[in-house]
């Protein structure tokens, strides 16, 4: 008979091959899968999350936990107390939630984001409120599952995403920030406006794939253990030996395909960058989402929008893109791509403004799920917190408060994680710069593989071995503050805005 | 409390749902997945098989079977009656095996295959021969298992594949059937070899992809309910509104990649084919090897090599393959893809001759199932069998008892079906051409749809209905024989021969 601590794992193991299949029919769904499949693979996908949930929740896992944490051999292991540690929150959590309601939840959740596309579509709240109303009344019962200890709602849900986030943490990192972020938009209103005719340069579609894909093959993305597609949306999924990205292209904006593919290159490289000793357990797993985000942002935007970066870049660039290059240099591309300008929409948002528009959401979210704001004065509310935070005047909901499809998903709690995913970054980026001796020498010579392994040893191998926030102090020395964040956007933005 | 027939169909989507997931990993390990997923990969689908196995043996399986075979009202319904049949018979053998066996034979057939690789690169059968061994010992207690009533082990075995079909009838049907075979390809080596330049022609791939897709769907392949992509060895696997093919390319070969496509969308049709209403049980699902093979046929050899097809396909070649059809016209490209060539691979062999490859491995699979050769002796024995029933000498075990995957994954009983694929076929076309006024003069003008719909009525929306056998009586009026495919072998080969 096995050890508990042996059966615990190969259990596991089982959830994540049920995980790792589910992975794989949601990347079908977004690259190759024909119209005609949709219903089936509906089916398929609930079935597994099913069968997840089943083994997350048998009775003998409690058992077997039981058994690892009383065991001294086991608690004097490191790993072992990390995976057990990690199988223990899981367990908790799901079975904390009743079967039905996450049978309705899925259901729900399935019918009210074909509702939410349509509402979108018609740029129609009205069509969408009655949805929305039943995801945030389902929410609301979950987080009444989930939540302990005078826990509010929102945190019990932000937790899913963020181990140890909550609002009031937030609030305390994100209130200064939001008046820097607005005050730094008014400030670079009075700077010069960077060139950016490259980005109204049409380019052939083969060369621009080419060419992104030059740049995540030299960032490190392992294609033996990895795939570069394209979708609608681009996305990241799969771990291990078996990671797919995927990037798309418009004709006329290269620098969009190539940010989203090192975006996507950033959270694949943290992917493959777990241990694969580990693979199939809490140490082989990613730990948040916010730090997830980290590494897409800093490869996105610590790598790719830097001055170094476009340096080595630039011939790269030329090579590929050929004609369409002439006219522009390294520096006058560095430039377009750091151009600011406040948008209505949060996916195509610069690096200086797309946390006012997670603080919108933040803001939102938690008064909906802590039930003091009816789901009907939404788009009020939110077109009032755009003019606050971005200057701007919401001309319809489809620009507005429809764009997401998060809510429709049943996603409360999980904006926030952008936002620490950038500050994040930015201090880790900050932290490789003094480990490293300079990032900057680094990337002018195109030596991506010094910082990627720095990333690998810091931040990839260890899985959920540390929650977010002890990792972040083991890493970078300090708590998590937006200090780091805001240097960066300063010091690159004064010098692109000549302020 | 929903009636038994209700909860053992729902029960059995579970089985589809699961299947039809396993299909979607197995074509992606064919087309797309990267090379280090693969040991992920194969433990993702042992457990969907363990899964599907577990759900098919469930007791309550049983217990609602035997409900509903007592049940009066569901015996009155012809649909019900055909769905309890096919699953009364899918529980009963899977709970005939062992699960200890199954998976054993599961793990050895993993390690069986890469052997037989290994050995097949370095044409050493003293290398496979152990696993080889390992294998018929391990078919041998499966068919013990199976087998009632006195049958032999092969029937037992070969009876998973064609249900109904024994190795007495196949012998009734082979005999007189190969030694028509062996005189006709004695007969043709005396007539005029045709010109068969066409393929040696060199072609652009992306001209052959080109040219292929249009001739498929001008067939009726659906691409909104399916894929055609890439693979080393072409496939088609999926259901109902999620069939996908793979097909390649030969610079130097447009006819073989053609030929594979249309044979490979033969069995998309007949997929597609099945009635959307049943999908997910019996009566949504292929009856037998063979009679999907027979559809795959049809289309690859009694449609793509008939002189009237190529009347039609000849502009629609030259519009997609340009200044390659110089020379060549309609009738000469005809004759190319009628050559005959007896040759030492199955997988490349012509319709002539193919069947003579299919009657070896019978021969010779019975006698090692039956433990009446030894596993040593195949070679020797393989190479007699060559020498009498094709006339070739086999230099090498890789161009002879090695050459196929078939055995390394325990799949005895299998090859035949292959054979009764193209009798079935010429049966049907010969019906099809009687109840459809003439085959030729629609193939002659493209309509491929009028075929493609009497197929769909007479033999895809069945289903697991009837037997093979009973289908080929229903539609053909006779039951199985090899006049038709001799007939139709005699009088085309007599022409392009000019004998």
């Amino acid at each position: 008979m096995p050890a508990a601590y042996d059966q615990l794992l190969a259990h596991h193991r089982e959830v994540f091959l049920l995980g790792s299949t589910s992975a794989l029919l949601g990347w079908d769904q977004e690259t190759y899968m024909p119209a005609g499949a949709g219903d089936v693979r509906a089916d398929q996908l609930a079935l597994l999350a099913r069968l997840q949930h089943e083994r997350v929740t048998d009775p003998r896992v409690a058992e077997w936990l039981a058994a690892c944490e009383g065991d001294a051999q086991v608690m004097a292991d490191p790993d072992r107390i990390a995976n057990v540690r990690g199988l223990r929150r899981d367990h908790d959590r799901a079975t904390r939630l009743p079967a039905a309601l996450v049978a309705e939840i899925a259901a729900t959740e399935s019918r009210a984001q074909q509702e939410w596309a349509q509402a979108r579509a018609r740029s129609s709240f009205a069509r969408f409120r009655p949805w929305l109303e039943r995801m945030v009344d389902l929410q609301q019962q979950k987080a009444d599952c989930l939540r302990r200890d005078g826990q509010s709602r929102w945190d019990a849900l932000a937790d899913l995403y963020e181990p140890g986030m909550n609002a009031a943490d937030l609030e305390v990192l994100f209130a200064p920030l939001r008046q820097r972020l607005v005050s730094l938009r008014e400030r670079l209103s009075g700077g010069d406006r960077p060139d950016d005719s490259f980005l109204r340069v049409e380019i052939d579609e083969a060369r621009q794939e080419a060419f992104v894909r030059a740049v995540v093959t030299a960032m490190g993305f392992d294609l033996q253990r990895g795939r570069i597609d394209r979708s609608a949306h681009p996305f990241c999924t799969g771990t291990g030996g078996d990671v797919r990205l995927t990037t798309r292209f418009h004709k006329d904006n290269v620098l969009d395909a190539l940010g989203s593919t090192m975006h996507e290159g950033g959270h694949g490289l943290y992917e493959q960058g777990l241990s694969e000793q580990h693979l199939g357990s809490p140490l082989g797993e990613a730990v948040s989402l916010g730090i997830h985000e980290s590494q897409s942002r800093l490869w996105e935007n610590h790598v790719g929008r830097s001055a170094a970066f476009w340096q080595w870049c630039w011939p790269v660039a030329q090579q590929h893109l050929g004609v369409a290059c002439a006219g522009h240099d390294a520096a006058s591309v560095h430039r377009a791509a750091n151009l600011v300008q406040p948008s209505l929409i949060r996916v195509e948002a610069d690096e200086a403004t797309y946390d006012l528009h997670v603080m919108v959401r933040f803001v939102l979210e938690r008064a909906l799920i802590a039930g003091e704001m009816p789901v009907a004065e939404l788009p009020t509310q939110w077109n009032a917190l755009y003019g606050e935070y971005l200057g701007l005047q919401v001309p319809d909901d489809r620009r507005g408060c429809l764009q997401d499809v998060h809510w429709s998903c049943g996603l409360f709690g999980y904006f926030p994680t952008y936002t620490l995913g950038n500050l994040y970054a930015a201090q880790f980026a900050a932290a490789a710069d003094r480990a490293l001796g300079g990032l900057p020498d680094l990337l002018r010579r195109g030596d991506f593989a010094t910082l990627r392994e720095w990333l690998r040893r810091e931040v990839h191998a260890h899985g959920r071995r540390y929650d977010p926030g002890e990792l972040c102090r083991r890493v970078t020395g300090a708590p998590l503050s937006s200090d780091a964040f805001l240097t960066h956007l300063d010091t690159k933005l004064s010098e692109v805005y000549a302020l």
